[in-house]
């Protein structure tokens, strides 16, 4: 059969539910049980790791046999696989659901297959149903299973000769308030703002996420301070909304898994010149943001430090994903090029 | 009367005419003077400061009265000043030529008027045919009228984060093909081109302007080298199709005057990250190119050296004429903010 309008209103309002659950290892996922009149059943999504998924978390809110002949829909397509959880394919089975609307695919190289099992058991199938917006509810999460650990975006501000700052350490301000706005924006979609002690003793930044009339952006994301000296008691970052963590540094890939367990998918690393460098050295970033503003400075307070390329040879090179105008300044974005 | 083609043919050969002689102080003019049936009674040129004006070259070249009744074709409006040579419009009117065609305005302060004069004593004048070629023709040396000294622009390659260079020197290449041809081409435009010792000892560069094949532009810029270091022997300038000449830069302001006396209108300085420096401090620069990389380098080798900032207000703010991708790579061309 065709998707119903009040099915595709359910999917709307699972990707709602799906939210409440937390980022992290597992995706986020909603489901909505609907009766063969449309009716609201019941609703579920994913807790997090461990945790019963969606469409279980919604079964479990109905009399053993209020689903029978009822309708799931659900974010993702119903998981093929025996995990903490059993299969969700056979709980709806098991259930007596008759029909069964999902949007995204699961991407699983274990858990897929299960659109096919419910078909085969005779129930009435349809996937792929507003499948751009279940696929970006999960966008973060796939990339984050493709790479291992979270998605790393370094950024920093620079003149056009490579400087952050003049002799006396002076830098504000080198960008002009577009380049401001747009780094303030991304920060907004980031799960985690990174820096270096040496940013925060020098600069004091706040790293909340900031509208242009100075108001903060609803979602913000969560400020981790690198390194071993202290972060000063009056220190901007501890009036951030969201708790700082501080790390030692000492290793890097450790601490990016921690935030993924954390929930981070996306870091957003604002430098300094010295952290950048390390994170750039190990091969941990995915995408760089250069705003390069039209100015001269010369001198020793380069943008980045040392990564460890002693001949022409070792340099990394990138690859250039867009070059654009941001008021006086330029953004060059990039991804490493694969090596 | 309307221009004729005879007249305009006439005026293309002027304009070749005037290409033979030099550039420098004065700019470059061509005349033709044309019977009244339109054949080329005499043609003349300007060579150079304190030799007679091109329209005065060519009547010079005929018995008194054999430009009576004759069309002057030239590309340069004729002068109305009384310098080293008397006004042209005046030997114009003394022959008795009946007729003045010719392109350009005459923009000096002190030199125009000549068409209003020729007008004034009843000569039939046309102005500004073919103008776009005949403004063309001087537009370098207008500009040095204007800036009272060659137009200078530096250009330099860099990664992406201002470096030149890896640790142990290597450079070659950052900037791919793309970039260096078109570095190539824009030597082959300029008269001069100008690097310092360091680059001449460290690169050992051949200073020409190569096409893509490897054969030369038609045009070479002349090759100085500036500093006080020996340029050895077999250093590859010295096989330049144009003769080397080295100064000592003691005083980079009156190298450019005599580059000027020599005929340039236009300095391409090449470099290295010292000399260019000392160009943009003391504001002798009018164009600035920067070709970047897609590459991070890190360590000492910065493109551009102390440039005198100490403090963020000082720093040199620039305007972005373009921002072009040249292959892989991006070349930003800026001018200096007028202070
Ligand atoms: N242009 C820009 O976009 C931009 C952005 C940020 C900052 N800045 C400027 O950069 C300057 C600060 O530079 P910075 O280099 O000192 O700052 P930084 O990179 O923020 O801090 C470096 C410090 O981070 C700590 N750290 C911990 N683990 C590390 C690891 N694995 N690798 C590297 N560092 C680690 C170390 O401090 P401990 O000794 O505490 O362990 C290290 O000294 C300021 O002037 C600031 O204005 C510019
Ligand atoms: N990335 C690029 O586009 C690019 C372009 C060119 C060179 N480079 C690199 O730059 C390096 C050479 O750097 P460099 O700084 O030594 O080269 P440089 O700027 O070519 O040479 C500097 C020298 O010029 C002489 N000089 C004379 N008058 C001067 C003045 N008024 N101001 C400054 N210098 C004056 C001095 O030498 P004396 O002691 O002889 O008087 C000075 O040491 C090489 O590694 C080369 O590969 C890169």
């Amino acid at each position: 059969m065709s998707v119903t309008d009040a099915e595709r209103t359910a999917l709307r309002h699972a990707f709602a539910l799906a939210t409440r659950g937390p980022r992290g290892l597992n995706p986020q996922v909603g489901a909505v049980i609907l009766s063969p009149t449309g009716e609201i059943l019941a609703e579920g999504w994913h807790h997090g790791a461990g945790t019963p998924h969606a469409e279980i978390d919604a079964l479990s809110k109905l009399d053993p046999d209020a689903a029978r002949g009822a309708t799931a829909v659900v974010t993702l397509e119903p998981c093929n696989h025996t995990g903490r959880t059993g299969p969700c394919a056979v709980a709806l089975i098991e259930a007596g659901v008759a029909r069964v609307v999902y949007s995204a695919e699961d991407p699983g190289a274990v858990s897929s297959g299960g659109a096919e099992r419910l078909r085969a058991a005779g129930i009435d199938v349809d996937g792929g149903v507003l499948r751009e917006e279940g696929e970006q509810l999960i966008e973060s999460w796939l990339t984050v299973q493709r790479l291992g650990r979270p998605h790393v975006t370094v950024k920093w501000a620079q003149s056009l000769d490579g400087r952050a700052a003049a002799s006396d350490g002076t830098s504000q301000w080198i960008t002009g308030p577009d380049a401001r706005a747009d780094v303030h924006r991304r920060r907004s979609l980031a799960d985690a703002i990174v820096v270096g002690t040496g940013t925060v003793l020098a600069d004091d930044p706040a790293l909340t996420a900031r509208r242009e009339d100075g108001d903060l952006f609803e979602d913000q994301p969560r400020p981790v301070v690198v390194g071993t000296r202290a972060v000063p008691q009056e220190a901007r970052v501890r009036s951030h909304p969201r708790p700082f963590m501080q790390d030692e540094g000492d290793d890097l890939r450790d601490l990016l898994d921690r935030l993924r367990e954390l929930g981070a998918h996306r870091v957003f690393l604002e430098g300094g010149p010295t952290l950048a460098a390390s994170f750039l050295r190990q091969g941990l970033v995915d995408e760089v943001l250069v705003y390069i503003a039209p100015t001269l400075i010369g001198g020793e307070r380069v943008a980045v430090g040392d990564i460890g390329v002693a001949t022409i040879a070792e340099q990394r090179r990138l690859d250039i994903v867009g070059v654009d105008r941001l008021g006086d300044d330029i953004l060059v974005t990039l991804t490493p090029k694969e090596s």
